[in-house]
């Protein structure tokens, strides 16, 4: 009877520290998964340095920038470049070619890309608007406010990338600016929402059904 | 013996009970503690409407405008008016007369404000940065950049507004713009930093020794 009861308290403590030692790792992991979430804050300006190692790892970029650095615009370009599937860009001015050349290079990987931009700046000197259309990627200009004046992107529809910064050299390179970058659901969701209507309010097919006399 | 056995079993069981009980209570806490940071996006524009019961709950404004609505700039004024001890901002353009009542309603209650603002904006028409200096308030001008771009207040050290919005009518009330505000940490103390680096970096006694001849 003894021996039985000692087996049984055996197993109870067994069973008490594996117990205990799987509660500790669900809460370990439950803390890390709400840790580990993306959120970066990056700043500008930027140094001037040279980003094709971000495009193409093993080129020997025979430029005279700085290679092989860091910069917050290397970072940006990387959360940029990260996109798998797609890519919402919500941007007030875009000049900047090597910004550009991120999209494209997306676009050319399969990537079903959608670009909501100002009306005003769209068509401006130095503009990457024109060149983004000519490659077929689809382009909407926003028809109701005074300036579409967002700058974010939405990558993946799960990582949103937004802040001060206007897609422009002057941006990145002379100006104090903010980026932040986060997958935090709470924060991206509503920017999905709000990149969809305002996708969809500029429908040049709609704008045009409710511009049709009677 | 078995008797004693049956004791330990007993506590062992309750024992067992009790640590798992403190443990799903330990998890649910941690787990609702980072669900509960601040989180919020707010879109622009919004529709004019009175403000008065955001300043003076109490108050029957007789003005023109819609009475009591909680648009986003209600919303906007109630996150900036909700500091406590310290107000930290850094604005490109400051020209909304409402914002800039808010920003003096909290000098008046004693709280610790600091203004870092663009130089070529902060002296344009209809700015409220003159406002804020003949009040009493210290207020510095970013010396380095082209532009100081960044739009963002911080509430206490411990919250942040940050987004694409200047803080002009045209703004709020016209254009399509975002702001973030958020208490997660690992996005605020970046800006917290950002803040009293530029803060510094802008002290005029600073930049007078800097300039002085040797």
């Amino acid at each position: 009877m003894a021996a039985t009861w000692a087996v049984r308290a055996g197993l109870g403590v067994v069973v008490f520290t594996l117990s205990l030692e799987v509660l500790v790792w669900v809460c370990r992991r439950s803390r890390s998964r709400s840790k580990g979430v993306l959120k970066e804050v990056i700043f500008f300006p930027t140094n001037a340095a040279c980003v094709e190692h971000v495009f193409m790892p093993a080129f020997q970029c025979p430029c005279l920038l700085q290679h092989g650095v860091e910069t917050s615009f290397a970072r940006l370009l990387r959360h940029i470049l990260s996109a798998n599937s797609t890519l919402d860009l919500c941007v007030f001015a875009f000049s900047h070619m090597d910004l550009s050349r991120a999209v494209l290079a997306l676009h050319a990987r399969g990537l079903v890309i959608r670009v909501l931009t100002d009306k005003d700046y769209a068509s401006i000197n130095g503009s990457q608007i024109g060149l983004l259309l000519k490659a077929g990627i689809c382009v909407r200009s926003d028809s109701g406010a005074v300036h579409m004046h967002h700058k974010f992107a939405l990558v993946d529809g799960r990582r949103v990338i937004t802040g001060s910064l206007n897609w422009t050299m002057t941006a990145v390179q002379n100006n104090k600016e903010n980026v932040m970058v986060t997958e935090e659901p709470d924060l991206v969701t509503p920017f999905v929402r709000e990149f969809q209507r305002l996708w969809e309010a500029n429908d040049p097919e709609r704008l045009r059904r409710t511009a049709a006399p009677l």
